[in-house]
């Protein structure tokens, strides 16, 4: 390459680089942060949403308590438009508390495995145990008739994304149980989804794959599976005991709630924020996903009240059975389909309403490094980056229909102390980190719907 | 500027900035990182600081306990050296415990602010309220005759960084009490230094100016605050009564704790890293400053135990009698310069155990670069910023000796709901932001020991 190519790239480098905000946004970005964090109403709404209402299992009373609430929330704050679409839900019933316990005595801390099947009395057997799920699926056919297995697999704690950690274990909770199951297992137990050595078991939903027999599963603390791993180790035979009382009741009609403030330039384009407002039937939802929901509320509200006319529609959507299946999910987007709605972004927060650190954009190339140009803006937020990543799984079937994906990445450490568990309890939300989660939101919201994302840029 | 002007800035723009690190660097770091998050020891030792020996006040026996185990800790962790240095302390001891109501019979929680003197059987008296210290700074000599002077300021919650809004508003606790005094109050009350709205005051230290009488001071509750606030409001008559017991006890002979590992090149050239052993009496000194103690150690330990044979000698301090004039720091820093030890970097982490965010460099502007050009290797771990902006207190007095100055800097959201009250306990530190920290702190030790950092290097 001669000199003059290489200060010709240099020169195409840094024209193209040219900051996409204007000289105004850092003013308006520290108002937005301002206005959240001495007007906020996050806070008491997340309150209300966990103590006043309370866990939100799909399909639950609770649940629709949820919804009637939210679309009177979001009409007292003064949207244009706030509606419900209807999503056909599942009921699963967790029952009387479940109970777990060695053949000597040793009770163990544990919680049914979300859609597993009731025990119907007591199961006692004998217990085969696996270090991992690959392990597991090495048993031979039929190796495991009449035994409980057990998966005692440990989140990896080296990686500092502890997402990444679910997600590489996330597997022995999913279709941990059916493969136990096809190998002639009568039940299932594993060590709970969460990185810290204490006694609250973390539930999660599991997957009933077509032709093999359910068997009931259940999640153990994570003390509780080293502790029964132990007894295992001194004396192979040991048994435990099992019971669970879980069951179905009929399919219900649940709800998505939209709520939306209209555009002044592009009515007919959207620019969503959301999350999940169904939650598991253990705690009270608080950092899964009471946080992401309220948040996605406060952004739409905080630009309301600065009187911020958006040129595109916003949108904030509640979507229903996250936890169970994303039924939800799905009908936002077919409907979105239908009405042939072009939706310009969308945005979810579903990792806790922990201190905001960045954005992770899921999006051809050339539209994640327009947005990217806008980290010096949220410097100041101490928030340092907006960079390739997930998006998030109720926003994710708006992908097919070429919407560019925002995940919203706060700090990952603390989510899997509580997710699924009895500790997601509004008390462990801190009020400022959830409050700079909605401001830096909002924020982005706000240059979406200022500056658009060029359609042109593809990778 | 012509063409090759601007391309010759270009060259030379880059090559300044070559990385200054190796290649095998960030394979280092990431090992480091790992064996803080499988090998840890530093939660189970802070476990043990705070719930078998606990709360750490300058000159009392736990305070004596700590600095007995530290060295038991640092020897038993095969460091090459480990001695104490001689501080003298001031002993005040809160008594039992403080009383506070209105005449209503309103029961306000309240914390005696550290080195007040009792009431000497309880006073009641009328209430003059301010909403800032300046505002009690102009009130006319004399109009406070026989009042309790009420300082009702709030921290600014709009300061992303909160150490902005402690800053911001420290003076009401520490020199509040003198001025109220000054201007014949007999008694003094504040709005604690915390950001949440909650029912646990805040203590801390005061200064005792020359020449001024002291008087009782005392912290309220931010929620005790509102409701006296509001009590005035509605009768500007309502009285306060106020009780507390404390005295102060002989001077005691305390102890810095200072362990090393001998360098192998440079063994009389220096970088340390230290926290404060002493804390408050309430609560346990968990995040002010157990964690920070604790990383310390644990920083040495990781390097010692993955075989790293530093260049320089590195040393943790454990600096005693921070929270009460910081003697140890001055004790530290004048034996340095009496024995001209070389200290080539100290750093601090005294901001709590929280999720590690990046350094702040307290140098002249050159180095602040050269240790920048680091920022690159942290950001595997989720760590940002290596820049300008303050050390610490117990490593402040090695400035004038021409050390660079580095404090670890986490997340600052939680530290004011916790700082100096019943709330700084072992539990609300969580292991894996905790270890990060040491890991981070021993990442940049690494660093610096491999590479250094130039002296020519000013601004």
């Amino acid at each position: 390459m001669t000199m003059n190519k290489i200060l010709l790239c240099f020169f195409i480098f840094c024209s193209y680089f040219k900051p996409a905000f204007s000289q105004d946004d850092p003013a308006q970005l520290r108002s937005i942060y301002d206005y959240a964090l001495t007007e906020g109403k996050a806070y008491e709404d997340l309150r209300y949403l966990c103590k006043e209402i309370g866990p939100r299992m799909t399909g639950s009373e609770n649940a629709q308590k949820a919804v009637e609430w939210s679309v009177e929330k979001m009409e007292a704050y003064g949207f244009d438009s706030v509606w419900t679409q209807p999503v056909d839900v599942q009921r699963w019933i967790r029952g009387e508390k479940e109970f777990c316990a060695t053949s000597l005595g040793d009770t163990l801390d544990v919680l049914a495995i979300g859609f597993s099947k009731g025990t119907s009395g007591r199961i006692t057997a004998g217990v085969v145990e696996f270090s991992t799920l690959e392990q597991l699926k090495s048993a031979p056919d039929g190796s495991l008739e009449g035994k409980i297995a057990f998966v005692n697999q440990p989140m990896n704690p080296k990686l500092i994304d502890t997402f990444g950690a679910y997600g590489g274990c996330a597997g022995a909770r999913s279709i941990g149980p059916s493969i136990a199951s096809s190998k002639g297992a009568i039940a299932y137990v594993m060590r709970s989804l969460g990185l810290r050595a204490d006694d609250f078991p973390h539930t999660g939903v599991m997957a009933h794959p077509e032709g093999i027999d359910s068997i009931p599963a259940f999640a153990l603390s994570t003390n509780s599976a080293f502790k029964l791993s132990q007894l295992l180790e001194e004396n192979p035979n040991t048994e435990l005991q099992l019971e669970s009382h879980c069951h179905y009741l009929p399919d219900v009609t649940s709800y998505n709630v939209v709520g939306q403030i209209t555009g002044s330039e592009y009515p007919d384009q959207y620019v969503v924020t959301g999350g999940h407002l169904d939650s598991w039937d253990v705690g009270e939802g608080a950092h899964d996903d009471g946080t992401g929901v309220i948040q996605s509320m406060e952004a739409l509200r905080i630009l309301k009240e600065l009187n911020i006319r958006p040129r595109h529609s916003l949108r904030c959507v509640f979507f229903m059975n996250e936890e169970c299946g994303a039924r939800g999910a799905t009908v936002y987007a077919e409907e979105a389909k239908a009405n042939g709605e072009k939706h310009i972004a969308a945005m979810e927060s579903d990792r806790g309403g922990f201190a905001p650190r960045g954005f992770s954009v899921d999006a051809p190339e050339g539209q994640i490094a327009y947005l990217a140009e806008w980290e010096s803006l949220f410097e100041p937020f101490n928030i340092h980056f907006i960079r390739k990543g997930y998006g998030g799984v109720d926003i994710n079937p708006l992908k097919a229909q070429g919407t560019p994906l925002i995940g919203f990445v706060p700090d990952p450490q603390r989510y899997f102390d509580v997710h699924h568990t009895s500790n997601d309890v509004f008390e462990n939300v801190n009020q400022r980190e959830l409050e700079l989660g909605a401001a830096s939101m909002a924020s982005i919201l706000y240059l979406i719907d200022k500056h658009g994302i060029p359609t042109a840029i593809r990778d």
